[in-house]
């Protein structure tokens, strides 16, 4: 019986190509998977179903419906991932690696459900940064935001990570609102194509938010234009070859690549074997050298090492590698599978051999090993191998990736060479630093910085909680420069943001506020008679305002508070020291005597839809209050954003406390929770703190 | 005589070509103004000198020792502009044209200065977004930082913005600490030339950090390498080919374009002829039009008009630009002066002899109209031309640039039409909409912003103070997606950032404070037994604190709060009340009697370093504090920013106020000012407020 073909989903349909496919090995046992073949896929029906159907869809919901979907597809795919590590070991994966395969994907989808939930609005625009005056009057003021782009993301991903790869660009994607089209590596295609399916089976997603093509790429670009972006994890080779084909170059089509790069782990001076930063250190190199048997491109290729401790690291490596069992990933006691394919294993040691004309392999042989609970001859297997490069000239340890468990240990003085040493990387994903030793790390992060995108300190302090020089966070930024493709992927929302275009809008303060949904500084305020504080966000609307005030300030009042609140600073209590003050000029009253008083002011006592004072952002003081002033404060309705799921939201007002002369004393933003509706819904009063 | 060869400032020396060059004519007169030749010039000792001696000059200075020779520069180039509006003439430029390329570009280095100084710290690091906690246990936390480029910025620049489109991009590569290398368009590279000339001569910026390349880009960017940076700006198939130049795409060198588009302008359905904004949209029709004869970027191609209103709309406008002279622009009464060069004059012909396959051309006649002051056969003349499409299917008017002063009127029906034509444009640098009517500005902003780096809403509020549709202004992006060449210039430091490498750090909260500079929740504090509010910047360090309390709260003291400040809200006041809050579940203190007495327990009254407290950032109150608690606060140094050219700084302090669980009941940032010395140097009292 032939394996099955896999099938593509395309335009709201799942297609089986019209041929035999190419079959697809079991990386264990060299029996064919699946076969696979695109032959006949309709490219354009694709991307016209992503652009018009999947896009308008998820355009639809906000921010908040988007996560609350993504959270939904996080939970369904974790419940269901036993059959995920099943299909995961034919790829060649030890139960350990699928953990960052499979479970890492899977929260990477609920990480952004979280951080579209807490860090995006209940809306479909993105406000970027401040209000800039655009004029002396006023009248004219500039605003960025960012809206999503109109066409679709197409993924190309490396055969290393199928499900991985796949969801750290859907999850933001989708949460942008811009669908996506997924084209797994063929080598694991088959995983991806199971996490695909369990997805539109749940039906959970607005059609046309994902595609996926199972097959070859060839085509896939031609059809791009200006709105759409590419996302390549790969070769540098076919990165080079993506980014400047007709389509993406004609248009400028956003090209984002996360290649494999020569990245590096640098031991600190202070690294001793006598340390727990020694330990750590081989610790690391001996799992970035055996986790998917160092087939990530975030894996250490160069662990540079203080001169005098080289001998020290190379037996301690050697001694815990000899541990290392090689193997099928469901044999008892494997620690490290297969490579993806003989042809990796092929790959491997073509570059394994140009190392070794410059390095010496210190520990592990391609040609003797064992391998447990499989046939090494019709498995992609190989054992881990560490080399050793005196040579600081040589250039093939920075240039020459062997892309399986293979690492060089190279010799380094100092901090200054340490950072030259790692920039001959010609830019990494990742590089760490192994020190307790502060003013090493600092000097090292620094230095390295231009030439990465993520820098792991590892010490003593953060070693339990540290999640490890390979593995990328979905809060932190994924990429790098240079030889690592000069992309950027990840980081929380800036991830989201990569496929959101940002716009600079130049406006009135009226029309900006119409057009933003934030009340902004010169736009209209209402005051229709009713205190704002008395309208649920059922009814309260942006600019509803109130101006309460004035109240004379006494110097007996300044006392009182000063004596109430201990607060007996010098500029309020002591005239002659408060003359000599360069900013104050005589006795004040206090900032917070200020902002007490205001809210005496403005507060509505009575119960009502204001449940709480939560917070106060970006208070500034901006004239000294002097006694004998009077104050008057204007709160006006600035941003409303109901929580999904909850009987309440958040509102931001805008205050401005003046003078008698009508000066601004103090301006802040008063964050409050506020009922949906009031009197609240039966039952409706919600625990939410 | 021989018209003058042009220099190029190569490796710290002007150089000049062997050979005769290529004569560049003047636009009005067509006599030779310069000669230009880049032959022998050695363009690796430009890459070299960049990197080894520019680069590592500008990254020992701090953004505001950056920002201040910004401003030395500004102020100087701005005193001497006379000599280069004069240069400009020859150019085709009227007075009017100047203040546009010469006044922005030194205003913008101006702008740059100004943001430098305050957008930025005095330090060489721009810390990126909050602390991500990456761990339970708080020991292991991420921070996203900012450091420059390691290479250069390439700058090939368009013919007709000589001197802002130099420095619009050279101050914030300048100011971001990355060397730039200018290669200005060989038709006005003599007005960049003595730009950059003055700026030598100067001897304010570090050698290295500018050199100017005049002749041609052949062979400027075979050398660029993975931290090096291209900005270009001209025509969508020149950037196409640029894009695609091998030793960019090798090494994923940061390619950023921004190419001509099809920029539109709507008149909303409320414009009509007795109304405000069809005089605007008329008149910035008309100066779009004219200004610069029409060779800008970012000029009105394509005016939208509801189609009840085009035929107002073509006749206000032909009354419009009957009044425009055109001539040299030194003559009496010219408004309009003439193109760069006969070959544009050409390229405009040609573009308009296509839009008049789909248009009728309804103002202007390139072969009959006046020109003053000037021979119009030997200058690059034309008028302005007016066309009007009413075949909406036709592609030209929106993909046919006349880069001159043509634009076409098209009718629409409806704002979503507006949209849909918008976008036909594949992309543009910026879109402009008079409507006073706020649905409509809203509708169209939010529909097309994604075909949009820059949107306009200009109406009867914002007309006094706005800079116009054509206007790129420094402290906006400028850029747009698909065909105006999909890159971001400017936005105030969103254009710095551009140059420099994004990293994500993961360390220990100790080992990220020493780091980033910043002291980070979890690392350690310092309490060596002075008052940290005793410590001048001379003596204060990172992570100095004090603890102070605790200090019970009674009901006694909350309804004392109450009555003295008049904020009497139920949930300080009525018990019964309160439990029904669901929040509360019961009287609680003011959050605003919290931070009184926090800055009662923390306060130092005597005289001292510590001048004022002029705000608080992020206070977020986390846990009701109810009657009988007690509070205890710890106040630590964060950050510390030194002020150049004045006598003190401001400090910012984290702050926790526990309970007497040790929960945190409110947690923000006390922003101070903070004397550099104490007691304060002679005569050193400033007044900074």
């Amino acid at each position: 019986m032939t394996a099955p073909l896999l099938q593509s989903y395309v335009a709201g349909r799942w297609y089986s190509a019209p041929d035999e496919g190419t079959p697809i090995a079991d990386a264990v046992t060299g029996e064919t998977v699946t076969r696979i073949s695109s032959t006949g896929l309709d490219v354009p029906a694709m991307l016209g179903h992503a652009r018009s159907v999947g896009g308008p869809a998820l355009r639809e919901l906000t921010f908040h419906q988007r996560a609350g979907l993504l959270k939904q597809l996080g939970l369904r795919l974790m419940a269901g991932k036993d059959a995920f590590y099943a299909l995961s070991r034919r790829t060649g994966a030890t139960d350990r690696d699928s953990a960052v395969d499979v479970d890492g994907g899977f929260g990477t989808v609920l990480s952004y459900a979280s951080k579209g939930r807490r860090e995006l609005p209940d809306d479909t625009v993105v406000l970027d940064g401040a209000v800039e005056p655009l004029g002396r009057g006023g009248t004219f003021v500039g605003q960025h935001l960012y809206t999503p782009v109109r066409g679709v993301a197409v993924q190309i991903n490396a055969f290393n990570f199928p499900v991985w790869g796949f969801l750290e660009k859907f999850a933001p994607a989708f949460l942008a609102g811009v669908p996506t089209i997924v084209k797994p590596a063929s080598q694991t295609a088959y995983l991806a194509e199971a996490v695909v399916r369990e997805i539109i089976e749940s039906g959970l997603l607005p059609e046309g938010s994902l595609q996926l093509l199972a097959g070859s790429a060839a085509g896939l670009l031609d059809g791009l234009a200006g709105q759409d972006l590419v996302f390549f994890t790969g070769s540098a080779a076919t990165a080079r070859k993506l980014r400047s084909h007709p389509a993406v170059v004609a248009d400028s089509v956003r090209f984002n690549a996360e290649a494999d790069s020569l990245n590096c782990s640098v031991l600190g001076p202070d690294g001793t074997p006598d340390t727990p930063e020694f330990d750590l250190f081989v610790e690391q190199l001996v799992a970035e050298m055996t986790v998917k048997a160092g087939q990530k491109c975030t894996a250490i290729r160069r662990a540079f090492v203080p001169r005098p401790l080289v001998d020290d690291v190379i037996e301690a490596t050697r001694a815990r590698l000899a541990e290392v069992v090689v193997g099928a990933p469901d044999a008892e006691g494997v620690q490290m599978g297969a490579l993806a394919s003989l042809d990796q294993r092929e790959e491997v040691l073509r570059s394994l051999k140009a190392l070794r004309g410059v390095a010496e392999l210190v520990v592990g042989d391609p040609e003797h090993f064992e391998v447990v609970g499989a046939d090494r001859d019709r498995g992609a297997f190989l054992p881990p191998m560490l080399l050793r490069c005196d040579d600081l000239a040589a250039a093939e340890p920075h240039d020459v990736e062997a892309f399986g468990p293979v690492s060089t240990v190279l010799p380094y003085d100092g901090v200054a060479q340490a950072v030259e040493l790692a920039a001959r990387g010609q830019g990494s994903l990742v590089g760490s630093v192994v020190t307790h030793d502060r003013e090493f790390a600092r000097g090292f992060v620094l230095g390295a910085a231009h030439a990465h995108g993520r820098i792991l300190v590892l010490d003593r302090d953060d070693a339990k909680e540290n999640t490890g020089h390979g593995s990328p966070l979905p809060v932190l930024v994924h990429g790098g420069p240079g030889r690592a493709g000069g992309g950027e992927e990840l980081g929380g929302i800036r991830g989201v943001l990569h496929h959101m275009q940002r716009t600079a809008v130049q406006a009135s303060p009226d029309q900006l506020t119409a057009i933003g949904g934030r009340w902004v500084t010169g736009a209209e305020r209402r005051d229709d008679g009713v205190h704002p504080f008395r309208k649920s966000l059922a009814e309260l609307r942006i600019g509803d305002s109130i101006t309460a005030g004035p109240r004379p300030i006494t110097l007996a009042d300044i006392e009182h508070f000063a004596e109430f609140t201990g607060d007996t600073f010098y500029a309020h209590m002591d005239e002659e020291a408060a003359r000599a003050n360069p900013l104050f000029g005589g006795r004040v009253a206090h900032g917070y005597l200020i902002v007490s008083w205001a809210a005496g002011l403005f507060v509505d006592p009575a119960p009502g839809p204001v449940l709480a004072n939560y917070g106060v952002d970006n208070l500034r003081f901006l004239t000294p209050v002097k006694p004998g002033e009077e104050l008057t404060v204007t709160l006006t309705c600035k941003q409303i954003s109901p929580r999904g799921g909850a009987e309440h939201g958040e509102v931001r007002w805008d205050a401005v406390v003046v003078d008698g002369e009508g000066r601004p004393v103090a301006t802040y933003d008063v964050l409050t929770m506020v009922a949906k509706t009031w009197p609240p819904a039966e039952g409706g009063a919600d625990a939410a703190g």
